[in-house]
């Protein structure tokens, strides 16, 4: 088995708590009224991207599939149900037979999104359908804007590479999700050992300014590092002063010593500093590696600065700004009129032989949604960069059929699209390098293509 | 046994990964040079409280002793450490053995905090206490933020409860910490099940759009569900027409409906329509719920507004604009010549024979500590209000004492400090109480009282 597969020092047998209790609840008024087994079809969407964003980053979807498949409601999580009341006697029956057997499409995972794009669709029977809303959302909100984030701050880097580590700044298993999120966005390495332990992720880190202070002086400490991890590690060198410290370093690890952190200052003008004594103590080898609050503007600004690696934390677990994508699921469309038995449970065929209607909330407010199931394509221009994200229900036209976003994830409650993370990390380098030049500005701007929206008998 | 005694659908056996690398390399090198065992004594807290804050809120403190106490590398965790070399064969050994055996004290979870205050303190030796900064801030970073953010809500929505509904804006299992945090500081009830399950906070939700789209009119979704649920139910009312909405409502439910809920619009002016025609209705004690998108300003602007409860997702989970408290976890003293044992492991006695000596970073950059072994009380005004927040090294001054802060957690590896959720909860409320009157002020400000710095020899 490999290491990876063993799951978190956190398993999780479930993930059916993860749910909102009014799914429970219209679950159970459902059954009675005989519409849960209606087939219905969720959309997950955002209506706008995060302020200024102009592309948005799918991530997590692995993670829903997983959770999908653990979708269970075991005995102890019936009996919780039954104690609060939450649902009657006939929905715990259901509960206890749930497994999902309908079918998610969805964008794959690394791919990028803009306003209205159907980035997940799941359908089935409603019952078996709105019980997943709530930990589809958590998953993709959370970690698409974390990857949003890493993917700005990795085109900021360039060829840099970026570690995560921000792990101490968000809760302990959202880490977790982050630094792979941020590993699809183009980070390469995490601090995270449990993120290294479940994605395989590669994980470095080698002393924080506690090493040298436990120490008499920095020079037992700097020995006291080299030792034990070699003349290739990374020295932190501003718990005093820093040109004392390199100088220091130098002497200890020789020019062969890995590199220097620097975690504080003004990062422009020490990583200027150290490179210059670096280089006239021979070790123009040694890299830098900078440390301090960076954000993709910090790193930005840090590109013609002598510095070889950048290291992230708060500002990359917490979104940048924008901790949460605000995407939604909403039913789209459902069975005209329904298979009123509902009360067999998700087992139930899902076959198209029903003719759907496409609903949506109609009330004002400006949250009123597209009805309909849709399919997704991206429009190229004359030299294959992304022009327009069309959205669109009915036949897809003809020009556009092999441009469609959406792949097959889950069918007929099996999942049939899992991936190496890789596989995430590559589309993603691609699907943002296919998107016109402006998308990776870090200046605030509009979704960097439109969404046009082709409905059926309008052609695209 | 208590069902919230039984654990999450979410098992957690060992936290030992939530951990950046570089805490294992550190370790890996001190126990070479000898350095592992010396008596150490590390201290959370924070430089600054969030841009305009004017207090923080701790919380997590009991989600830290589960994962102390968890803290532990079990076989599969000692093999992948050893196939990605991150330790050496000694440190394997070492690991393989730990368990805290150190001290904790920190502020009781619901306490309020201010810049500098010495919210948790940790001591055992180097080895020892190093391995558990990254969980102790990953939990107190995230619970304690979202606790300042919910403080600040529920002091906008005075009497009225405030529901948690925010699970699907932030990852699956920080959304449970932060139902458990909105609770600590000041939430009624959460829409989230699992935290219902782990942590026995009331649940509460009743349906969503869906499930009227999911019928062939509003009508009959509105029977289904009082047919299911009770009159006492809560009927979402702004799928279509509101006004059309309320009407069927009532014509379903009676006048013994429990409550309509409001999830768009411009919801001052909705609020006063919809009261005006419940009661013109008859149903003068039929409740209006309002959700969407509220954060503190929006609840304290509808105070003057019909409303009789708040239900709070996005801005709670991500802490109204501040998701990550900026706890800090630092060596501030140890021994001045250690037990240069060290590889004993951390069952070693860490008894007080061994002077310490206090120290801190030096560098430049605005990132330098204060040093030693602190202690912190509040001291109160002539009315027995906050005044402020006194810090200090040494002897507490006699005047101080019995208004002390940190309590006694973990005693020798043991934790001594549990207690129920409902006790933190209370424990904020009257922290808050006692805080001046300036504290609760949504505008942006200073903290609301000082943090005054008592060094040894200098008196309080």
């Amino acid at each position: 088995m490999d290491i990876a597969d063993l799951g978190l020092p956190v398993d999780v047998p479930s993930t059916a708590l993860f749910t909102d209790q009014y799914e429970l609840t219209m679950l159970r008024a459902a059954l009675k009224a005989g519409t849960a087994g209606r087939r219905s079809v969720f959309e997950v969407f955002t209506r706008r991207l995060p302020d200024g964003r102009r592309y948005g980053v799918v991530a997590g979807t692995g993670r829903v599939l997983d959770a999908v498949e653990n979708f269970r409601f075991d005995a102890d999580v019936l009996r919780f149900l039954r104690e609060r009341d939450i649902v009657d006697e006939e929905t715990l029956d259901w509960l206890a037979q749930y497994r999902f057997s309908g079918d998610i499409w969805g964008y794959p995972e690394g791919e990028v999104y803009f306003p209205g794009s159907p980035i997940m669709r799941v359908e089935g029977t409603f019952g078996e359908c709105v019980l997943l809303e709530t930990v589809i959302l958590s998953i993709l909100n959370h970690d698409s804007a974390i990857a949003a984030a890493a993917s700005r701050m990795a085109s900021a880097a360039g060829d840099r590479p970026l570690i995560e580590m921000g792990a101490r700044r968000t809760h302990e298993l959202a880490a977790v999700a982050a630094a792979r999120s941020a590993y699809v966005g183009g980070f390469a390495t995490t601090s995270d050992l449990a993120a290294g332990f479940r994605y395989n992720i590669p994980t470095v880190g080698t002393s924080a300014h506690a090493f040298t202070l436990l120490h008499d002086n920095e020079r037992d400490a700097f020995r006291a590092q080299v030792d034990a991890l070699g003349r290739d590690t990374t020295l932190l060198v501003d718990t005093y002063d820093v040109g004392e410290a390199v100088r220091t370093a130098v002497e200890i690890a020789g020019p062969e010593l890995g590199a220097v952190r620097i975690d504080s200052g003004d990062l422009l003008l020490v990583a200027h500093r150290v490179r210059q004594q670096l280089d006239e103590l021979g070790a123009t080898e040694t890299k830098i590696v900078v440390t301090s609050d960076l954000d993709e503007y910090a790193i930005a600004s840090l590109a013609a600065a002598p510095v070889d690696a950048y290291g992230v934390g708060t500002q990359l677990v917490t979104g940048s700004g924008h901790p949460t994508a605000s995407m939604v699921y909403k039913l789209v469309a459902r069975a005209e009129c329904g298979d009123s038995t509902g009360s067999t449970g998700s087992a139930a065929s899902t076959g198209g032989e029903v003719p759907l209607v496409p609903v949506a909330k109609k009330s004002s407010g400006g949250k009123t949604s597209v009805g309909g199931r849709k399919w997704a394509a991206r429009r190229l221009d004359a030299h294959g960069y992304a022009e327009a994200e069309v959205v669109g229900t009915g036949p897809v036209p003809a020009g556009l059929a092999d441009r469609q976003l959406l792949v097959e994830l889950v069918k007929g409650g099996e999942v049939v699209a899992r991936e190496p993370l890789d596989a995430a990390r590559d589309r993603h380098a691609a699907a943002r390098a296919n998107l016109p030049l402006s998308a990776t500005q870090l200046s605030r701007g509009e979704p960097v293509i439109p969404t046009e929206y082709a409905h059926e008998g309008s052609g695209s």
